[in-house]
């Protein structure tokens, strides 16, 4: 850590840092600059907070040099994490689809669904059973019944199940139905307690980025869940909360290069959550794709104009299997495969 | 709500939407203006969604034209709130600061703590037992045990005690220690399961304003917890996140008037994390005071150098004690009191 | 343009707004829901300032249902506008790669550059004699000499040039010099003065968002060139300004699916300053063609760790090559060609 | 300055970073971490780039250690800075409000405006003659014929006279009418050769902050000037860009404190510019005075409602003088005078 000292720091001020510096067991090695005075904290910084020493007096920086997370970072474990999902695999080469309704709504609902993610070439599902709404008044999701509903045209199908864990009381249910991967959502984030349960478990784990974390904050959240013991973490981009007002989000592209230098996870994106419009999914999957994602998550529905939630950001089935034609011929050129 | 058909629109585009209305029981008025066709709905709009609309062939937007919430809202409850913690009035013409260190941390601090929110004559008292941190390798607080330390620094004093719940399974444990003011912090401003619970009990509930939530957005959460039947919910602004960097959040002064105009329940504001550092408190509370604002949440330490949390945000005891009588006289200049 | 009334609108309040709408020759209609009165205007709704109707009375909100331009728009233009720089093509089918440095710093320079682009089948060349920082104290461009550096690498290589107006009093030397494209800064997307001169002359001009503009304002300055007569108009977005500190800015490649669908001019991206380092370039740039741009802008440098600005965000003239091959592989998939 | 090598960096890499420090004649002091090396460079840093150097083979990031403006920077020039608007003073202990209409529509309202203020007890006088708008077809202000409008206003009733300069063009009919203070509008915050125009002439200039400049980019552009000559500079919070939506801008008032320490020269605020809505003014005039701002630009209008632009956020005569009321019963509070 590099503390900077302000131009009217006493010797005594200085001191005082690099006492506090020693108590923690670094070495401080003090640089009169031109104008500044500069101490630098050698040893394991992450005993050092920074916010703690710009607390003290004559202190008016403290930069951390090293990165705050370890288990997730790619600085010590170079090589790339695939994580296989029934024997799908995520990460390195792999590119994996996941697809299926916003809300998981009646059994025939989610038979087409399956239907419609099969025959696009698909070999995940998603759905979603418990829904965070804005509104106390709209739709909460079917809940466990709909987990019900989403199992079963799991098992008929044989597609691995992906679901969203809104709440440390749901998880039981979670395991006991064997959803094949819980999803976190975006406004939980920064949920810690839930986080850290999920830790425990070695389910694999998507973790959708909060609306207006940064990249730091993402990384963070991942490594609660890594301290825990379970590393089949998938970074999940849907789009952040800008200024812009045509759109619901913008889906934060640049994120896909720097997350895959940051970390050794897989990354994937949500299209249809970051537009909110299902005109728009087509141009956000090939974008992501051809960044370097290593997946998408993306809505479908077999009849979007009759969904009870989000229906406007969902393409149909037809829709997909273009794509997916799309997605796969963008792959090939970055030397990668999908759905295998 | 009104439904604004794009100029290609057909016929039949236009008579589905009108029986999409009627099939939720309200009216469809059509007017077909020199560019555009534009469908009204009358009835109760909150039976439609928005965006299932917008996702109908030839609709171009769908414009809600009523207010989303309800019980929160001043449009059907024009008088001011006032929220009473065991006899400290908080809304209408009382303004309270609640004031403490951002965690607790031993028995002392909690007891030199008290006497300084006393001594500055303010009547509430905050403090974290339980601290949602970015980085799971930060103290995370000291938790029951810390709720035990507070409780009887609360009741040695005589003060009120004001602090943060952040897990469902916590909420026992609160309700035994009687905390008098139940705080849900910004992170946890859209966890609807931890809004479900605090809506069926009637301690108060100070609700934290997210990250990047908007106006809109904190209404409805704080619809969450009245519909439950707690109406005791003071919202606290404290820093939006922007793309500003020389501080961490940019104190949103604009949402008091806002908020006050849109709903009767309280609106108090957090100085402290809002700027993130000590210097700015002073300045950001006389602000929110002369906004409007019904009170304050502000970090105060006995010794901000030694705190074991965001030290660089906490204010001393004698710092607070002018606050204090800055405050005071702002308020009068307004025509209410703080503190009685 | 609707105009909604709060629901403690009186009679008086309704009719004074329905007397304004007439006073700008539309017609008002008048309906009464079961909670609020919402007023239509009916005609030329660009006649009315929401602003002004918004500050009557009894007025809750005042919504435009026509889009505020005209020239610029789809709605009145279907076909995409192919713009012809010395017989190359951007729009529709034909997507063109504009690449150079970021600033003329000498001829040979620009020489090299000039060798660059070409060796890597790029038709069109960019660079910087007028360069806004941010700080007085960094080079501030190569100015009137730059321009000269430029025109002739540009005439002994045939590529076309395209730089930087920054200033209205330049506009005769850029003619003077035949510049093919005049590219309209970030920070200059609002200087209106600039745009109306730029709207009088014929050469096809690159209108870059602003840092934080929205699509709405970018297309009305846009709508501020074409009103002088001047159509050859290329938006070029390149990352906004976000709260995320990692980088930059962000990319906001949503924009390109919204922006071909609200106008008829092409649309290309600026991956180089979007995302402030090399190493994000080519990710960025896939993107951007997998999304649907119609080109790009691309900072190339044939030494960039030499380069006077931004070198950072420069790759070298290898990297362009492959990155072409890649691109090129990407429009074919979409049915597009590059560089024809 | 200091830079951080990644933690792969060669010995070589680490070599020619210290090489180019030398080259600027700065000292570099490599010192080896148990992670990464850190090479300090001692002397005058404002010669270095660290774009520059962060684009060198192995380095992980170069940071300042010195601000980046030195005149306008309290750290060289401690004292507050009092400008003087014919003998009214702003900084220091002199709070001072500039109100009047947004346009300058007629003679008779910009009578009846300086009438207004007078009667409020204000000193100074606002007015726009050319108006930059986000629409070509809004109105654009009264342009030469506003000026006269405006200069006869002034001249009747004693109030210095502050406009608004969109164009390096218009500079000379400004000196010519004699324009007392002279307005650098927010999308002119980073038009450099307009700032570099006003560096060279003795008149103050208000310079508003950009809708999404940080802080450092506003005392940079404020930089621009100063080192022209022209010191008086007065800076102007006028709302941020969010994504917030219920209002048009948030009011920064925690860059009220900051920029005070950072700069010796008068900050003052825009409140109607930054709610958007003429009944947040006087909320967010007074939280701006609490917060210790030194100053005020205030839309006044005599009749609003009938206001040829941004009607919705002026306040009238009446208004104004209970405002001027309310704002100095808070200055005294704090120590201070208004209009004096």
């Amino acid at each position: 850590m590099i503390i900077v000292m302000n131009n009217t720091a006493t010797e005594e001020q200085i001191e005082n840092v690099v006492s506090r510096i020693k108590q923690k067991g670094l070495e401080g090695t003090v640089s009169k600059g031109t104008e500044k005075t500069v101490i630098g904290a050698v040893g394991d910084e992450r005993l050092l907070d920074p916010e703690l020493l710009q607390s003290l007096p004559g202190v008016e920086q403290a930069l951390s040099i090293v990165k705050p997370y370890k288990i997730v970072g790619r600085e010590w474990h170079p090589n790339d994490t695939v994580v296989n999902v029934k024997g799908h695999l995520i990460g390195g080469d792999h590119i994996q689809i996941i697809s299926g309704p916003c809300s998981v709504e009646t059994p025939e609902q989610m038979k087409k669904s399956a239907d419609g993610v099969k025959a696009a070439g698909v070999k995940l599902m998603r759905g979603g059973a418990f829904k965070p709404r804005s509104s106390p008044y709209s739709f909460q999701g079917a809940g466990l019944d709909g987990l019900d509903m989403f199992r079963e045209a799991a098992n008929n199908s044989g597609l691995p199940m992906v679901t969203e864990l809104l709440d440390v009381r749901h998880l039981d249910a979670f395991l006991d139905k064997k959803v094949d991967v819980i999803q976190i959502g975006t406004r939980n984030m920064q949920n810690f307690e839930l986080l850290k349960e999920v830790g425990k478990i070695d389910v694999p784990v998507i973790l959708k980025r909060g609306m207006s974390a940064t990249i730091s904050e993402w990384l963070m959240a991942a490594e609660y869940i890594a301290i825990g013991g379970n590393h089949n973490i998938i970074f999940c981009e849907r789009g952040i909360r800008t200024f812009e007002t045509a759109y619901r989000n913008v889906l934060d592209v640049t994120a896909i290069p720097v997350l895959k230098k940051e970390t050794h996870l897989p990354v994937i994106v949500d299209p249809s959550h970051a537009g909110g419009k299902a005109f728009m999914v087509p141009a956000l999957s090939r974008a992501a794709i051809a960044a370097g994602a290593d997946g998408l998550l993306v809505e479908m529905h077999p009849n979007p104009c009759e969904a009870w939630c989000d229906a406007d950001q969902a393409i149909n089935p037809d829709e997909l299997k273009v794509l997916m034609g799309e997605l796969s011929a963008i792959a090939k050129i970055l030397g990668r495969t999908i759905s295998d």
